[in-house]
């Protein structure tokens, strides 16, 4: 049995981490902590997790020097780094599920952030958290950056592709549409159920958003060339689901039957990535679980590819991922609590 | 005061049309038909709707001989054009809300609905119904084809930027997303709330869908050239809006502040586009009128251009903008009873 | 052509009086005002309300001295009794949305509103907003204070079966279902999209609502002895419907249909209330409407009597009835505007 | 490894049992039958449960033979007995999720199912799958009738009180609000996304659901007199959630800590029910659990207490009761599966 703390635990990806951890045979919850809930007992926090009833919520600098084996970080942008820094000193592995260890040096994280990162010298050691991909790093890593949500489902639909060699060198156009639990629990105008409900709106379209970053750095490290996106990132009336429909210009001219290939191939012993060959995916497919769904069709008379590509934001976008992470990292199987 | 009548008046668009009525000071309904609740009264079946709780439902066959001055035609594809025939003889005017009069011929009739038109001939005459572009037309039309609701959205969008010759010769990509009053009020797998609710689907992405012949036709027609789309239509679990982002690549770098411009001229007098400057449009914008909301943007270090356009789906994509068409075609001030 | 002005039009109650209002043919809104808001555009904050975007939100204070003939208060618990005063002595009629002005006099207002009224000399004048009963009255008040949305649906559903001596001397169970309109546009955890979507949750059970008050006192004037109701209001997750299930325990076996009748006798020339027969009422009947719907059942084997009551709570639960208030104060047909 | 099969699975209640299984270390699926989908996949069927992606819907007259433990009958009222029988002569233990073996003999069965029942010699030896108040008798049940989604509510609700004598002798008012979920995957006019979405509505009030005939002979039984309740089922929109608002006249005046008391003592040990002290239920907190959430109230000036009483439709109103009874059936731990 290991042990695991989570820092910054009243959010959505707190919540869910808890929820689903609940079901892992071979990990207990050593701590959870929070700011502003300090000394509150999660009995009344989060009364529908009764399995935790008789924790309270901490302060984290209380808690960094229990021994646990593994820390989630659940933080806003620039918060995480202090955090990942002492726990690394002690030797205890790291997953960070917010954005502070995404990208790959200082600069770039400026440049999407915005701010300059307090500890760049942790930038190096840090594993994308992206198992399909990076399995072997992640678990040997100190630090584990957990992919954010729309570069999930960029990345798994198009590294395949962009590695086959069959995209021509032309913007992507990246067209994604959210559930509200990718924009947290805080209030805002943005999450007023009137803002939502019988709504559907686009925010930071372009090259805006930082996922952009991420998306085009990881992009472009597997197809070898520098790889520009167009992303617009939609707030549909949902709550989990995030739907992607990729539009990518193909080399050549290619079958449907070829391209899917591609993805059932690089897929084929993966167990949370599903290519799908008649349906067309649906967001409600991936509902409180850990996959992606992918789909794809060409166009006639065209050389467009759609690519659809579907996932929880809270499960394969955020908390469950963190644990297929967790699972790398702490060497249990990797879908041990995930089914 | 003048006349009208419904064809097919149990859907959503013929019960829009009914409730917008009411509201309409030159205008009486004189008869609804329905084949399947012929004899039904609409105190019954549209309680919410007391203004008509006198009338009953009857069969076209029955009001063919009534004296009209116009007819709106809310029927499945295959069915108006008979029905369009007999009243255009008796010289009453027809608004045809579905599909058997948006393609300029036959032959493109059949590629996009996979029928024989019945009475091609009757097609030469017919006015497409988007009163921004062709508002003289619809004043003197005996036929006129209510646009498709994507294609509202996208022509209002597109057309002022292609006659000015800014966007480049290349597939433009339209993702659209579209409440579920466009999927109609017939009984469908697609359409059980469980199916809808907390998901987010897409369906016949690419150039299946026949909205795609109908904005190419008229794209093409206001360019002076073959415009080509790609289209993905996707299903958003709200009812009534319809939200289009619309990716075209410009000819030159332009500032977004020209491209501003370009929809701000064209719509300067327009009572029903309004080009919004400062804030992304939001589907709820639109909700309950006869609005059509245009933004855009460009993409740093970037040809594309991303443009939004979002209406209310019985509204301007529907029933508001039939009203609009018919009070053009009987003489009355084009907002009346739109407000 | 009545000027009119409305204090606090930020909220959705104020933006709800200015989308119908559009409509108006006899009415121009002079002012609109928020303390928060002060110098924004209305093209900026409502671009969706392309009517007013020559407009300003102004501070209260400045707009005074305004030359208008009707004032709409639109403003927290607390806040409206001073601007009544201030516009009752420029002899300026007043419509007030809030519930300063709803409790017949200064300790039943603090026994459920918790705070001193600040003029109770001015409860005296003020008649209570349902024109179903209180038409005659309301056309010659300076002060008219428009009913809460519960009670709206509680005393139209209930006032006629009380004079007609049908109840019972017992506890009357109202169980009453929300949409969020009515929780107003402030950032509150229980606003919050993710609480809402697919939840439906309690709050003051029994007698704690500040509307049990209200019901208890406009239905204890009608039915002329002390009606005590057990009432409790549910958030459910729809934006605009209101939805009351009433349980009462009849005098003597009753009938549906005498009891029908009582509901359609009383309501045979309203034209904002209608009883249904068949047909149980669905809260989207009466969206973007006026109406509120009534239906009621006996039980079998019972003295029990159920009876639903449903509204738009922005429609007759508050801008609409307001509306319905103001052509009845300033001598405009009773439904000038809102059909 | 005990093995299970389903007859009926395609409905929501079966799709659940299969994907809260997967996570169930001690049964396999033998088989899952549909006699409109025989032959077809699950693979096709059910993309997004990929562990039965291997597995054919087959015929129930196919499987008759098959060697497994348990079967689970999800079909509609008057289709299970007949099954039942079938499988109880092979010595395989039956869970009936539907309404067959719900009432105690034949004539009540007739009553509220108006059909007659095909085996009513049957009855006699089912159990009534409420572990919570019939653990041992389950434990060693041929055929267990699981509980409907409302009864469910009530029962667990009610039981404990009126095993304490606190509650008079007056009609019980029920008023239930339930998830689409519940009204199952068929194709109705009532579960169209277009009369769901921002809509509320009532069905079947006072005594006309069967669920009433459930409830009460399960209340009688445990308060040793006979229980009258007046019940009104509401759809709500959303899936999962149901909420019963549940209204009694208390014997005498009790203080609310003595009823809450009453009701942790009941259930003090019990893994799936919950007493809430301090919050409201929200319908939200059982989602995807076998959570029931109990909470409750009195009123002041009133001899009335209020109970709410929440659970998830699939959840505890349905699929993973029928797993705990399963579990108890097969003498697993009770909670195996379902955290």
């Amino acid at each position: 049995m290991k042990k695991i703390g989570i820092i910054g635990a009243t959010g959505y990806t707190g919540e869910e981490l808890l929820r689903v951890l609940t079901r892992h045979p071979n990990v207990s919850v050593a701590f959870v902590t929070s700011e502003q809930e300090t000394g509150t007992s999660l009995a009344k926090f989060f009364p529908h997790l009764p399995h935790y009833k008789n924790m309270v919520f901490r302060s984290a600098q209380e808690v960094v020097d229990t021994d646990v084996d593994l820390v989630f970080l659940c933080l806003p942008p620039g918060y995480s780094a202090k955090w990942a820094k002492l726990f690394v000193e002690k030797l205890i592995k790291v997953i960070d599920l917010g954005a502070d260890f995404r990208y790959v040096d200082a600069p770039t994280y400026k440049k999407w952030c915005g701010i300059d990162h307090p500890f760049p010298e942790l930038l190096e050691g840090v594993v994308y958290g992206l198992p399909e991909w990076n399995r072997d790093a992640i678990k040997n890593a100190q630090i584990v950056s957990n992919p954010g949500c729309y570069p999930t489902t960029v990345l798994l639909a198009l590294i395949p592709l962009l590695k086959a060699g069959v995209v021509a060198n032309e913007p992507i156009i990246i067209d994604s549409k959210s559930g509200i639990s990718g924009a947290g629990s805080s209030l805002t105008k943005t999450t007023h159920f009137g803002e939502i409900h019988e709504s559907f709106s686009a925010y930071k379209p372009g090259r805006l958003h930082r996922h952009v970053g991420e998306m085009e750095q990881e992009l472009s490290k597997h197809a070898q060339r520098k790889i520009q996106v167009v992303f617009t990132p939609h707030l549909a009336p949902l709550f989990r689901g995030l739907f992607s429909t990729i539009y990518v210009r193909l080399q050549s001219k290619l079958d449907r039957s070829d391209l899917l290939n591609i993805l059932t191939d690089a897929y084929a012993t993966e167990p949370f990535v599903l290519v799908l060959d008649e349906k067309l995916p649906a967001a409600k497919m991936a509902t409180h679980s850990n996959f992606c769904f992918l789909s794809l069709t060409t166009v006639t008379d065209s050389d467009v590819a759609i690519i659809f590509s579907m996932i929880d934001n809270l499960g394969k976008g955020a908390s469950w991922q963190a644990i297929q992470n967790m699972n790398l990292m702490l060497d249990f199987p990797e879908q041990e609590g995930l089914v």
